[in-house]
């Protein structure tokens, strides 16, 4: 997606090899105009798969799922929240997520309330590196029984494996940009 | 207004004397439609004060500020993120904020970029109860020589105490639904 590309030339900062920081627009502060360009197209990916129910994790891929939404049809959106293990009960799906920037493993929960066997869920998660966030939603999906459409990545490091990964253990992964390669504080882009 | 408040007894659950839980369409799962209405609803109430920012806190908080931004002309959405207060440090305007539920205290934390002196901000939050999110965001605004233009909850528990405290503070408070008092299971609203 060439504007989503720009923007991340143009407001992306903190480029190292492995990094670019985009909170001034996707993860700290939202640009709403901009979000529902992203809504628009990831209907546009994905508009055709029966999705009734947009599945992401907090925080910052709530403000995304929520505006895409509106171009599903109002399909609720569901947010696994972070939990420590502890506080995990029979009420609940749980899925651990490792974080390789922080060295930690923390649980994404859901109510088993909010997901089912009839559900086709789309997942939304804004950054797609190793892909944990997004294996582990999927993982919850499917111990209610229910099915993963599609994994919508809004910026995807593709040098990180992620959606190998995901591809992989058979999920259908389409992100709006795919990063390549970060060299000498360059981003370059997949096609 | 009357859509909310028969939402909240049809779907709240969990009542208590001092709880209501409302996961199914605010909190855990989001009803996009309803989040549509009350985004609109709060412009109306918010709408002629020049707003240019709106600022909420992670996680709940984020999906109902996105959508409410599309009618405020798609202002920026700001979260503050809740951090430990190990991890401040000069780039950021922090504020503490107390959990009573949890009885611990975080720090509410954004980045010296993303508030100015010149931002008219619309703080949201989802629940005002004793209102030490909403007095930590609005502090974080001041520390950034910022005017905030007013609070906005989706859900006020009145009886808490939050929305006085705010007002003695000198700040607009308004609230879509507000709850007087829960006894016996029934839910008590003003008006």
């Amino acid at each position: 997606m060439e504007l989503l590309k720009r923007r991340i030339i143009n407001d992306g900062t903190e480029i190292g090899t492995e990094i670019v920081k985009v909170d001034s627009f996707l993860n700290h502060q939202l640009d709403i105009g901009l979000f529902m360009a992203l809504g628009k197209e990831i209907y546009r990916r994905f508009g055709n798969m029966g999705i009734n129910k947009i599945l992401t994790i907090e925080a910052s891929g709530i403000g995304i799922a929520a505006i895409a939404a509106i171009y599903f049809d109002l399909v609720p959106v569901v947010f696994a929240k972070k939990a420590q293990p502890s506080t995990m009960n029979e009420d609940f799906y749980g899925a651990p997520v490792k974080s390789f920037t922080k060295g930690t493993v923390s649980i994404a929960k859901v109510s088993k309330q909010y997901l089912s066997k009839d559900d086709k869920v789309l997942i939304i998660d804004d950054f797609l590196a190793h892909g944990e966030a997004a294996a582990g939603l999927a993982n919850l999906v499917e111990q209610a029984g229910g099915t993963v459409c599609g994994i919508a990545a809004i910026v995807e490091k593709e040098f990180q494996g992620g959606s190998k990964k995901l591809r992989d253990l058979g999920y259908y992964v389409d992100s709006l940009a795919v990063i390549t390669n970060i060299e000498d504080g360059k981003i370059y882009f997949k096609d």
